[in-house]
This record gives C-alpha cells, sequence and structure tokens, in this order.
C-alpha cells in the first residue's frame, strides 16, 4: 500500500513554484496531513459528521429547494470552529479575501462555479469591474486580489480593478511577493455606470465591505453589483444575520433531525454602548450572564466539562478588530482602559456603539508537533463550496479568536475539496469532515442569502 | 526550484489505492508528463493554441451565447486529434463511458457540473436512474459505470442503476477489479415511467447509445430522459453531426479569425452500400479520391510533407467497430473478404449500410519512451469541461484508430484541468493545450446540442 510518509500531498505539487519559499511553503503543505482533532469529546460530532453523511441526498435536496427560493450571493466565506461536540459558524463575510490561501488543485473548481454564477447574475456580460478594499500596503490582502481577478478572467470575463482610493489618478502597477502584479486604476462614474478607463462592464463585483460606508460613487448605478451594496458592513449587523443563522440551523436541525444547538452558537444583543464613556455596561453584563448561563445548561446535557465562555464583537466590525472573550460577568466589568480602547473601534476607525455577545465555541482541531491551534475558512461561489483552508496559529489557545489585527496565521489549504462525501469511508475521513464543514457553512450562506432577500424587500 | 523527477505528479496521489495494480498505475501517472507533440509541424497549431489564449474572453463569450440558444447535453466525450498543424474532433460520444480514466483530482469538478446540470434539467430531481449498456463482462465498462453512479450520488441524489438486460430477473451484484461493487436492478415499467424496485425517479440518464434501437420500454415516458433516446445510435448518422460541427467550426473560425480546416476534419458520404454483396463501392472509390484530392490540396496550400489519408467509419457505428483507413482509391477498391467482413457489422451485430468517410487526422502526441501514440478524450457535463484522458497506445501509428475492439490503451488522466488557460505560461503548456483541447471539444458539444435541438425541432 502507500507508503505513510507520502502524507495527503496537494495538487500544489503540479505547480512550479515561482519562488524558493513558495517551494517550501509547497513542501510543508505536500507533506501535512488533516488537522487533528484533539479532544475526547468528539462523540456528538462524529455522530453529526455520519448524521450528515447518511442524510446527504436528503440534505442535497433541501439546499437545491432553498437556493431555488433563495438565490446564493455570488461568494461568500465563512469562519467555522470545530469543538468536536459541535461544529458552527461564527463569521460570515460577503467580501472574502483570502483567495490566495485556497488549494491550487481547486483553481478549476472556482473558475467553473465563477461561470456558473455570472451565467446566473447576467447572461450576457463579457466583462467584470472589481471594486477592492483600499489595503494598498497589505499585501496579503493584494495576493487575494490579484487571486480573485485571475479565477474570473480564466472563467473567461476580461477583468478590471477599479479602485476607490481618493488619491489615485492614473493606473498604479503593484508588485507583489508571488511575482505576480496587480493594476489598481481609479474608479470613475458616468452617467449610471462606473468603470475604469473606458471600461464600463456589465457586472461590478465589490470586494470591499464598505466598512467606511457606502460610497456614494456606487448609488444608483444600472450594473449589477454583487454582492449589493446594502449587505456591506455600514448597513448590515451581526446580530441580524446570526438571526436569520438562528432560523435556518432550526429548518434544518428539523429536517435532519438534530439538536440546532450542535450547529448554532447561541447569542444575545445589547442597545446602544459606548466603552470609552462606560455607558451601556450594565446591559452587556446582563446579557454575558444569560448566556454564560445558557451556555452552562448544553454543555451539563452533554456532559461536556469545559468553561464556557462568551466572544463580544461589535455589531458590524471584522478583520477581527473590537472582538473579545470573556467566561465571566467579572471579566467585562473590571474592563480597563487598554481593553475599553480595543473595543472602542473597528476598521477604518468606524467606533463601536453595538455588539453582539456571541457563544464562544472552543477549537479543538490542532496541527503539526506543536499542536498550533487551527480554525477552517470555507469559501463558497454562488451555492458550490469551492474550498478553504485552516487558519494555524501556534500562539493561540482554543478559545481565542484567530483571526485579529497584526497577527500572522499560517494558512493550511483544504487538501480535498468539500462536495465529495465518500460514505465508504470513516464518517471524521477528511473528504467527510470537508464535506460537514461543507454542509455548514452552507448553512451560513443560505442565511446570508435571506439577508439579501430582506433587503431587496425592505 | 522544484526538482525536474518529480515531473507533474497528480491528485491521484493522495488518494489510498486499493489494489496494488492501482499503485503501480499511480506512481506511473504521478511520475509522468504530458505527452510529448512530436513533429516539427507545430507552426500552425502553436498559432492556433496562441490564438485562442488571446481571444479566451472573447471565445467564452461566445460559446455563453451559444449554450443560452442551444442547452449542452447532459454529458459527452469527444475524441481529438492533434497532428500538430491541425487539432479536430473526430467521434463525440453522447453516452460516455471512460469516466474511471479521468483522473480523481478532477472529481469534485464532475460533481459541481452535475449539480449545475441537473438543477437545469429537473430543479426538483431527487433521485436518478441510470440506464447503462448490457455488457455485463467488460470490466473497464463496469467500472466506468460504477464511477458515473458514485459521482450522481455524490452531487447529492440517490442513484441506483437500471439494466434493461433481458435476462435479468433480480438485482445482480458484480464485483469490481477496483474493489467496488456495481448493482444492476432490472428495469421495469409502471404506468408512464420506468424504474427499479419501487424507485420511479424523476429523471432517467442513459449511458446506453441505443445501437441495438430505442427500447420499447423507454418509449414515451413522463421522465425526463437525459440525453433524449432520440439521440442514440440507431436514428443518430455521424455525418450528421459532422455536418452540424462543420457549420459550427464556420462560424468560430469567422469569429476567432482563422481558417476552419485547421479545427475541421473534412468529410463525405456515400448513398447505401454493402460490403459483402460489393455494393455501393464506385461511389465510394469516387468519395475517397475526391476527399484525398481536397486533403493533398489543403496539404499543400500548408507545406505539410505527409501523405493525406481518409478513414471510413459506419455512419452509425461506434466501439471503433467497422473502421478502416485508407491512404489512396486502390485501397478500397482491392478489399479482401476479411476486411469487408471488418467493415460489414458493428457494435450488437448491427449491419453496415451506410459510410461516412473523413479526413484522417494525423495524431502527434507521443507517450514514454516507447514513443506511444496518444490520442486525448475530452469530457464535458453539461457546458462544462471536467477533465480527458489519453489513450495511449503502442502498437499502432500515427494514422490508426486507437480505439478498436479488443485493442488495449492505456489510459493516462489530464494531469491539469481544461479550464484554466494561463496566459502567463507559453502557449504549449500543459494548462494552455488543456484549454485548446477544452474549446475544440466544446465545439463537438456544440455541434451535438444542434443535434439534440434538431430531433425536438422535427
Amino acid at each position: 500500500m502507500f507508503p505513510v510518509e507520502y502524507g495527503r500531498p496537494t495538487r500544489r505539487l503540479i505547480h512550479l513554484p515561482r519562488t524558493i519559499v513558495d517551494f517550501w511553503s509547497l513542501m510543508n503543505t505536500a507533506l501535512h496531513a488533516v488537522p487533528h482533532l484533539t479532544t475526547a469529546l468528539t462523540g456528538p460530532l462524529l455522530q453529526l459528521e455520519s448524521h450528515l453523511l447518511d442524510h446527504q441526498a436528503e440534505i442535497e435536496a433541501w439546499f437545491r429547494d432553498q437556493w431555488r427560493q433563495t438565490p446564493a450571493p455570488f461568494y461568500t466565506s465563512v469562519d467555522l470552529r470545530n469543538a468536536g461536540f459541535k461544529l458552527a459558524p461564527v463569521d460570515t463575510n460577503l467580501f472574502p479575501a483570502g483567495f490566495n490561501n485556497l488549494n491550487p488543485a481547486f483553481e478549476a473548481l472556482c473558475i467553473q462555479a465563477i461561470q456558473s454564477a455570472l451565467e446566473r447574475f447576467y447572461p450576457t456580460a463579457r466583462r467584470v469591474l472589481v471594486i477592492p478594499e483600499n489595503h494598498t500596503r497589505n499585501l496579503f490582502y493584494l495576493e487575494s486580489l490579484a487571486t480573485l481577478r485571475e479565477l474570473i478572467a480564466r472563467a473567461g470575463y476580461e477583468t478590471r480593478i477599479g479602485s476607490l482610493l481618493p488619491d489615485l489618478d492614473g493606473p498604479q502597477v503593484i508588485e507583489l511577493p508571488s511575482g505576480r502584479k496587480v493594476t489598481l486604476e481609479p474608479v470613475r462614474r458616468e452617467g449610471d455606470k462606473v468603470g475604469v478607463d473606458d471600461f464600463f462592464p456589465c457586472v461590478v463585483v465589490l470586494n470591499n465591505d464598505l466598512s467606511g460606508g457606502r460610497p456614494p460613487i456606487l448609488e444608483d448605478v444600472d450594473q449589477a453589483v454583487v454582492p449589493p451594496l446594502g449587505i456591506g458592513w455600514s448597513s448590515r449587523i451581526k446580530s441580524g444575520h446570526f438571526g436569520h443563522y438562528r432560523k435556518v440551523a432550526e429548518e434544518f436541525a428539523a429536517m435532519a433531525e438534530i439538536d440546532p444547538w450542535l450547529i448554532d452558537p447561541l447569542f444575545r444583543n445589547c442597545g446602544e454602548i459606548d466603552f470609552m464613556k462606560r455607558e451601556g455596561e450594565n446591559c452587556l453584563a446582563r446579557n454575558v450572564d444569560a448566556l454564560l448561563s445558557a451556555i452552562r445548561q448544553k454543555y451539563e446535557q452533554y456532559g461536556i466539562d469545559k468553561p464556557p465562555f462568551v466572544v463580544i464583537k461589535s455589531e458590524s466590525g471584522t478583520y477581527g478588530m473590537a472582538v473579545m472573550t470573556a467566561h465571566s460577568v467579572e471579566e467585562v466589568q473590571e474592563l480597563n482602559r487598554k481593553q475599553r480602547t480595543h473595543m472602542s473601534k473597528t476598521k477604518e476607525g468606524q467606533s463601536v456603539s453595538k455588539v453582539i455577545i456571541q457563544e464562544g465555541v472552543y477549537t479543538f482541531e490542532t496541527w503539526g508537533e506543536a499542536n498550533a491551534v487551527a480554525e477552517p475558512v470555507v469559501y463558497m461561489i454562488d451555492h458550490f463550496v469551492v474550498g478553504g483552508f485552516y487558519r494555524v496559529h501556534t500562539g493561540r489557545g482554543p478559545n481565542e479568536n484567530l483571526n485579529a489585527p497584526g497577527m500572522h496565521f499560517e494558512p493550511l489549504a483544504f487538501a480535498d475539496p468539500c462536495n465529495m462525501p465518500d460514505c465508504t469511508e470513516f464518517p471524521d475521513a477528511g473528504v467527510n469532515r470537508f464535506y460537514a464543514y461543507g454542509v455548514i457553512a452552507r448553512l451560513a450562506l443560505l442565511a446570508a442569502a435571506r439577508e439579501i432577500r430582506a433587503l431587496d424587500a425592505g
């Protein structure tokens, strides 16, 4: 049989690396395996995974029904946490970055899904304008942007990047560590269309989460803007999403005959809060207390011998900013100045006035000899799961956020696709664990689809 | 940089092989590269490949327009021949086998394409009945059938196999060399539906080319039958397909500004012919002569210093039966009894009364140290190119048919998908050659789509 030393190499092997650095990261990826689930508490999850496998045809039929009623957004990434006893989404990003972290072996899958998506959104489109974030110095983001542009181009669309950077007055070419180049061109408006230069395509793909507000130049254009402006963080709130998710999880759980808690993080939210002025703290403390009690009750029900914790996040925050964890009410009552400052501002200096208090889900997946904590991020284009990667972090615990500013995680591309469950393998085999990730991530995708539909209705 | 010894391993590496035989075929695949184009006459093809790359966005937009007008069949495989100066389809199979020869790394791509296809053909379907060929002893075919069934099941459809075998009176389980099992159940009719046991799904996938005629049990069912009965070899003729293909190639060539001959094998056809009674031979000779002259003229135009040849095939033949090549009129005038017998019967004993005389296209791709001749076969599901393999044959010449009864070819899975052209690579780099294959194969797919539309109209 196959020597075990070979591990689970990925298709990366067949692409000639551009740099020596790439070579090593490639060898590392090639020689590694699926993260290890380091907990004895896998009973309910194994049950969940085998349950999902057994009901695969039913689950897929259910999803197909859902997408007919509520089409999926153009693209989405979902952060999952896998506690062994629970597998749940903790963040849903409708303007995903990180495309450069996906397994190059899945590029064909991404290309095919982009073709499906664009044929549906705008059948006669021939060209696409991508509007990115304004991070010109974040090379990780720019590598993702370059990959996204390439994927859309390889799907057969002429693709250019229109930047909202206020001080950009001509094309700017940025050289990337991968050896690629990315060209940013200033977005301009002509009548009811936005474009760059003389390029005014039918489809505008937003890769900017609009944390800084809705750019007036994009208002009321007669082009297809995907995802729509209204789903940016200037309008969207996390508890809105998780409210939809709760409903989706209940419906799914009823169909699949499981306890929805196994896939749904509990949450509560507060009214206005001002961390600097210490306003709204009582409401926060009350909610933290109530949520910890609720989690404790579920832990007792399942015999889970771990301290419950909650995660407090800005309602419209992103990039892992303004996030804290708490294991007790006291922790939120005794915030020091530094902690309060941390919680009061999010991306682009937006101040935090609302928070969501979410059940903390342990991450019991670890990686390598150092037992680094690993958190899966699943990518979807249209309703197709096209891959994902693990955020691997040596310096963090299983109850900590792995996506925080300035924090460097190691991306570990999924070795297998998420759409090929294999009932002849063990429920926890790689392809089957990835399938389970894909199912839960698609539930979050469905919640996002319902958010977008609610926008259209509202 | 990457050591050359690694070659271009495929994703096969990550799947544990089921048998030792598999292990070696896997290692072989892993260590091999893309076949070598052994001809100096690559000028026009390189030109064609770089032309296709340069016009990729335009070509893909053109295809999208075409699929909107004429939806693609459920699945199709196309045999191509690559002469270096010419790349053309020579056979289009609407009931493809050989799914087991595809690169396992592309399974996810197949699954995603099946999901797209079935969502389009029958949005609310939950189950699929596959109706296969009646070859119960052809293990290659049964391995393909097992793979096809698995792919549809993994796409999220309950899938069973309904056999038309007349003497099957209960489920028959066949063990395969791969270690898998395939279960054939007798098809039965109930009212307007066919099914097996109590399984009467909305969708019937035909994987039987109906060489033996249209089975009455499948007539006028109210289920979706894909591809439709009328496109089986009992009704279809090759010159019908290549008539559509000629038109497609002309339209494409006009758009892409190339000589259509570079992608289109010339052909002619005769009226009734009876090889045993030696009726219709004069017409055959006349057409062979005319076709050889036409090819000679094109060879002169492009300075190709090779003898032209033609391939004579049954109009409705398949499985490489009733096929011969001829380099001169004399060859068809001097057929001996054995040759005439060979040409007079095709699959399931159907007699040959009509032939197509097609321009022979040299295969100048070779493989390995033995310089075995290699012929690409491209697979499509819906309008997506999902992979392919090479038929590799050591005992045959560049002007011979590589798919003939009793002949054993080595399948060599494509190392890369066909949908990810890379304009930063050379036009003849693996991904780009595969892209060119995918473009030409899709032209044959479009011709098949138009054949099906003509059925519906007729």
